[in-house]
């Protein structure tokens, strides 16, 4: 057989950058080899051998573990020992290690390589039969759950059973007979539960743990990750074969993590968490609580200089923050793993502020290390009235920003839920990866074990969920689905509310306030604005939004909703009685008592954007919206014909569901709503512009600038808006007579519907501006309904890749995108100064925003709180594009 | 004032061509002054004036009455009379006269030019003063009606009242005396009803009767009728003043309406009707029953040669067969009309192939003068078994074809019924003009007055709905809702079925049979033939269909909308098991007891098509199609919760709402449907691709020839086609094995989403077709819900001309027809061989035919009966692009 690529890297022949080959872990392993760290000696099979793994429908290619086999002779012969050897046997890890950091989301095995024999040998050389035993009983935990899928739970009850039982208090405690007695019970659970033995070969042991590491690949949480972060499935993993050391060698030994600088605030200032005699996964399981990094001071003094050069070093090699795993075998130190540390938003620009302003980055850089789609987290609530909180109990702050919720205590009634509308918050004693579907469900996380750097915390930060870790005084009785803390019994279902930031757990529901903007990102922002050329307005509907959003940097309003100024509970009655109106003059009636109100919105709008372009949509939603539902209607009416009900008018109840009916539609989104109310109840329209017209009188009258941008939603046909344009033009003149002079009013439309893209140079003639409302766009080019879509087939469709990204997401560019592109030349052709941009969800999204740089828009539109994101997202286009 | 523009035109300024500007009735007065036929003089008022007229709001332009007085004055000059004069006056009349036919459907007013004075100069000159005061109630009637607005009918009440009272037998039996009062009568009858005079002022009688014919463009009737024929409503009416001759002038005169060809089945004979001592309308509005052209032999044989010869002549004129109107004033004939006369679509075509083989015209011009949109009423349908027909009575045969309804009475119900998907047969003592939307919601017509040429007939002929016509027997009381005749009441709802063909009506619901093709229409389709470049193939979705389609000349099925499977009784329980199943094992199940089903029916189809592809669609509809309406289910819990019903099984009924509930869609056009379906439950499409192919075996081994064309339906990505194409192509290796090789399936995609038409580069490479499913890509093109938008807004926007034809009947070329040609132009190129065609209602519709033509097409599928249609279309297509 001819090899003609390369399957296996030894780390002194890799480095940094041959990630996408030797995944992250593979390639800093090789780097740190490279630039004399103490890295223990090991090799990397390639992601290429995963991809093929799964070519040859989930077999080891041919003439791998021939390769494997060679690569571990050259191991052996540099840590002079010997694989399977009962004397002297090499011990191995075996970790997979993605392209992009999944942390925690796939497998490991630790201790690979010893049996009944070579654990003798263990124990007779490191002179510790205790410590040989744990290595063992470790090995065929991780070996029983990895490679056979037995949960680990059913071996931590054993381990549990036998510590109450003996009263040991730590995993430590236990004595060497005990571990042997323990590692009966586990093969036997092995026996039982799969009908399978432990391998004493040791070389069955690997190629079964490099297989299970390809299986992990595509196991349910990787999957659930991937989708969650947007990684493509083909990517694959690579697995890490390195010779071990061991942290649970005694109290001179011990395991950490570490964060160059802090994950959470960006602070420069180690950070991590430290536990003595244990091993590997102890920490970031969140099994044990562990002690901060800077105890190692007091204790290794030596070993904590040692890791402060390691970070200054790395961070200097890497040009970023970064996330180091290391183990202390005797106090000898020995890095296992560095990569790009993952952090809060907060950290995120602060660090990216810092280096730039330490010279490492420039300020380009320091915009493009700014994940934007994790940067809504900084706008994350915080606790608005410190007075008077409940607060029953505290744990680690390890993830920012405040939360309030239902207590739900697992994953899928979080989820459940939360698709009901609910506000929960996910109280467990530890989360673990099969619980992410329920954390991107939550409010935010509540753990009574586990540190900063448990799943739960690293999950929730990147996020950016608000969450509490290790509040150990909340007892918890998952059977009964109740915790209890001072006593204070909290049943599922409960409202509490968790501080992120200071780690406080409250009962009840508080009022949150909204974030501030800190110094740092003040800078990038204004780093940002030097840079782009794509403007950023808001979309806001009243005046609290706009003012909000004129905080954020907003350039204008792009989009405010009308409807939502019907919705408000004192207008109601009053849009449903005009809607029920039998006559055009009887709902004249209800719409003139409307006006005034529409009018003092407009005012207030114009007010707080003072000097800024306001773009206002005219009515969008079909009427029906604002009507009781049919079904509930119905069972009322069937009441009162049984005589249950009494109370009610029977005819009034009776002309309702002859309106409801009358306006039910099959598919509203594609029925009668938009400029179509504006074209079949003209008065309505004409109630809305001349509300607006009158605001815009008064306001130049208070002498303010007025940029008023008048947009009719859902135009198909050119001959709508031809129309409705006439009819703005005809009121602002009745109105504002001869003030028109002063008042630049504009007269534009969404562009939602994939004819009104297609006729584009049509509609140009007259707009001034089109928005593309790719929301509804998206709906029609794709045929989906959102409703019906997501959380259905739609769900399916990005598992399955039939599509690499939920489209009302992500943008889609191959359809959706070549109808704004064709269309937007289309209009500039006819219009040079047509203004085009995107209102909708994916004017906050960073790759839409790109796309929108790409194709030449003027402008994104967004909700006030995503303004900062798209600001940066600009700027990063901008670099990026131009 | 300087005229700039001609604003009149002397009849013998004109001719034949200058249809646009003078009118139909206009040009072709003109055309028949000049080739010397004996009409009466006068002027056209041009269609630029009725423009202007609307352009001015309702008023007419300046300077137009000076210049209709001189025009009058000129007519004085010839006619040696003059407008308004006491002893000799010159009577006019006045009528509409639009571009388009629209006949009956706009105003006329005859013997303008009389009051209380000229009134009595006519009784002198005539020396009949009956005759005078018949004109000059007749003027009072139709300018009360025409001018003022008040229906006809209560003048024609006094009428009747004045006959009942005196005994009169016929209007002609009233003496002057009597006619005296009821002018009167009609006079106070205008001064009550609208508080005005009828003006005595002969002038202001023209200037109101001028502007009375341009508002009646605007009519709703005028409107209706434009509509449903798609005449655009900026053509606008000329107004035709002509001197007045006089059928009402005793036994000697009368009046009638002539057909070169006889307009129900195109047979060479004269055809029409006359009307001894009548006038004008009284013809055509069926008032009286009139006396067949034939008498006119025996009566008048000198006249009835003059008409003859007319007849000839005006045939050779125009090329065409002519619908005349004349009168005879005391043995004197003057022709006062001619125009192409409304045909039936059997009489079209014989009259077309008749001229042809005459060698009047062109083969090509016999095709291009089918009204292939009328084709279809050939089509419609007769009575099955002769035998044991209940004949309760006869009029004249109408309008071919038979039907089958519920009776009802008015117009209003008829809709009303019809909406909700009742057949109905509309009962009328006379159709007025004002009844045409009840007319175009029944099944047929059936009146007890009025002729071949009243306006039931001429309107169901044009529709070609079946029409039975003064049926003098049925006695009809429309205030209690019934009609008896031979003693047998017939209420409104009760089923009675009518032969347009025979003219025979029949007590309850008949069994109706296809039709048959004529030797002419087969003569015709030949010709097409030769010319047609596109493919028609037909939409049918069983045996029985495709043999028809077959018959009708289809090369294939382009269609078979296998969900029309699932839907039969039988079936529906099975299907609806097969959704309610709680695993995919139950729904497998379920799926093999349908299987052998589906495939039965494709063997039929293979059978009846052998040699001819045919294209099938697998499964489409969103699957809560097939379950009960969840307001009913909640309607019923509801019932049982109050312990109203109690036979039913509560868990039953609820597991099926949580299974509708969550079925359940907001938009279920853009669900989860379609090709969507196959992905979520391969299970469903896995059974019918192997029904295909176990239908394709077996028909293989039968020795047809089989061409199958798998249709995968709203694909809007690549990989939904790929995916599903890699199925089809495993499940036909499963099953055919070595027959594979005889068997040349194809797979290709449906065309209906429109992110399917701008990814068509990349769906082309996994298609071997695209069939465009207008219906739904027209939906998603312009957001529109055909269910929501016909009969609410989009009656709106093409009546306002916000569009001009509705697009789910004429394929929009703007948007829907630009992703059809650049789509078809981007999988050509990557596919050369690549089949393109339309299936859906466009298919058969001709203008969507032409467009199909001029973008490259290669075929249209439509329904069977309009296969005849569509390939006649197709030549039309050919002839004009080629």
């Amino acid at each position: 057989m001819t090899v003609t690529v390369k399957r296996i890297f030894h780390f002194h022949e890799g480095n940094a950058n041959m990630t996408s080959l030797l995944g992250g872990k593979g390639a800093n392993l090789a780097e740190m080899t490279n630039i004399g760290l103490p890295t223990p000696p090991g090799f990397t099979i390639t992601t290429d051998v995963c991809r093929e793994y799964y070519k040859c429908n989930g077999r080891l290619p041919e003439g791998l573990i021939d390769e494997v086999t060679a690569a571990l002779t050259e191991l052996e012969k540099v840590k002079n020992q010997t694989f399977g050897n009962a004397d002297n046997p090499l011990l191995v890890s075996v970790r997979s290690g993605s392209v992009t950091s999944m942390p925690g989301m796939m497998d490991t095995i630790l201790n690979l390589g010893l049996n009944d024999q070579t654990v003798k040998g263990l124990a007779r050389n490191a002179q510790d039969a205790r410590f040989a035993y744990d290595c063992y009983r470790r090995l065929i935990q991780m070996f029983g759950n990895v490679v056979f899928g037995i949960e680990s739970y059913s071996f931590e009850i054993k381990l549990h059973e036998l510590k109450s039982k003996k009263k040991y208090e730590n995993d430590s405690d236990i004595p060497a007979e005990d571990l042997l007695v323990l590692i009966e019970e586990f093969k036997q659970l092995i026996r039982y539960q799969v009908s399978r033995e432990f391998p004493q070969d040791v070389h069955e042991q690997l190629r079964l743990a490099i297989e299970a590491v390809f299986q992990s690949w595509n196991n349910q949480r990787a999957k659930v990750y991937r989708k969650a972060y947007g990684i493509p499935s083909e990517q694959g993993t690579a697995v890490n074969i390195q010779s071990m050391v061991f942290g649970n060698l005694g109290e001179q030994s011990g395991t950490g993590v570490l964060f160059t600088r802090n994950p959470s605030n960006g602070e420069d200032e180690l950070y991590g968490e430290f536990l003595t005699n244990a091993q590997g996964e102890d920490v970031v399981a969140g099994v044990r609580t562990p002690i901060p990094i800077l105890y190692l001071k007091q204790k290794f003094p030596f070993i904590y200089d040692q890791l402060f050069e390691t970070s200054y070093l790395l961070e200097k090699q890497y040009k970023d923050m970064q996330d180091i795993e290391f183990t202390i075998e005797n106090q000898q130190l020995y890095i296992l793993q560095t990569r790009n540390g993952k952090r809060t938003a907060q950290a995120s620009v602060k660090i990216a502020v810092d280096l730039s302003k330490e010279g490492v980055i420039t300020k380009e850089e320091a915009l493009q290390r700014i994940e934007v789609n994790q940067l809504e987290q900084l706008f994350h609530r915080s606790i608005d009235d410190e007075n008077e909180l409940k607060v029953i109990g505290k744990g680690l702050p390890a993830s920012s920003g405040a939360a309030s919720g239902q207590v739900v205590f697992d994953p899928d009634t979080a989820q459940e839920l939360s698709m009901d509308g609910k506000k929960v918050i996910l109280v467990r004693i530890e989360t673990t990866p099969e619980d992410i579907h329920g954390v991107l469900a939550s409010q935010g996380v509540l753990t009574s074990r586990g540190g900063m750097t448990s799943h739960a915390a690293v999950v929730a930060r990147g996020m950016g969920k608000p969450c509490v870790c290790g509040c150990s005084e909340l007892e918890l009785d998952q059977d009964e689905n109740c915790f209890t803390v001072e006593g204070i019994a909290v049943q599922e279902g409960d409202w509490i509310s968790i501080d992120g930031s200071t780690g406080r757990v409250i009962l009840g529901q508080i009022k949150l306030k909204d974030p501030e903007i800190s110094d740092e990102l003040s800078t990038l922002l204004e780093w940002a604005d030097d840079i782009r050329d794509l403007k950023v307005y808001a979309n806001a509907d009243n005046g609290k939004d706009a003012k909000k959003a004129r905080e954020f940097g907003a350039e204008g309003i792009g989009l405010c909703r009308t409807e939502h100024m019907f919705m408000s509970p004192s207008r109601l009655p009053i849009v449903q009685s005009m809607i029920m109106a039998q006559s055009y003059e009887e709902r004249k009636i209800h719409l003139d008592r409307l006006m005034p109100w529409q009018q003092s919105d407009f005012e207030e709008l114009f007010s707080e954007m003072n000097g800024l372009p306001v773009t206002i949509r005219l009515l969008d939603p079909p009427l029906h919206e604002f009507l009781p539902k049919l079904e509930e209607l119905l069972l009322q009416k069937q009441r009162i014909d049984l005589g249950v009900d009494k109370d009610v008018d029977r005819n009034e109840l009776e002309s309702l569901i002859v309106k409801v009916r009358n306006l039910h539609e099959m598919n509203p989104m594609l029925g009668q709503r938009g400029c179509r109310l504006g074209i079949l109840y003209p008065e309505i329209y004409d109630m809305q512009i001349e509300a607006i017209f009158r605001a815009i009188l008064s306001s130049l009258q208070k002498g303010l600038e007025v940029k008023p941008q008048l947009m009719i939603p859902l135009i198909s046909d050119v001959n709508e808006l031809k129309r409705l344009k006439a009819l703005v033009d005809q009121v602002a003149e009745e109105i504002l007579g001869e003030e028109l002079k002063y008042c630049n009013y504009e007269v534009g439309t969404m562009i939602e519907v994939p004819r009104a893209a297609l006729t584009a140079n049509e509609i140009a003639q007259y707009a001034e501006f089109f928005s593309y409302g790719t929301n509804d766009l998206t709906q029609m080019t794709f045929g989906y309904s959102r409703d019906d879509a997501e959380g259905k087939f739609l769900d399916q469709y990005t598992e399955e890749k039939i599509l690499d990204h939920n489209p009302f997401e992500v943008l889609d560019q191959k359809g959706v995108g070549r109808l704004i592109q064709w269309s937007a030349e289309q209009g500039k052709m006819v219009k040079p100064k047509l203004k085009t941009g995107v209102c909708g969800e994916h004017g906050g999204n960073k790759e839409s925003i790109f796309f929108c740089q790409q194709i030449g828009l003027d402008y994104v539109s967004c909700s006030p709180f995503r303004i900062p994101l798209a600001r940066i997202a600009a700027a990063q286009s901008a670099i990026e594009l131009n």
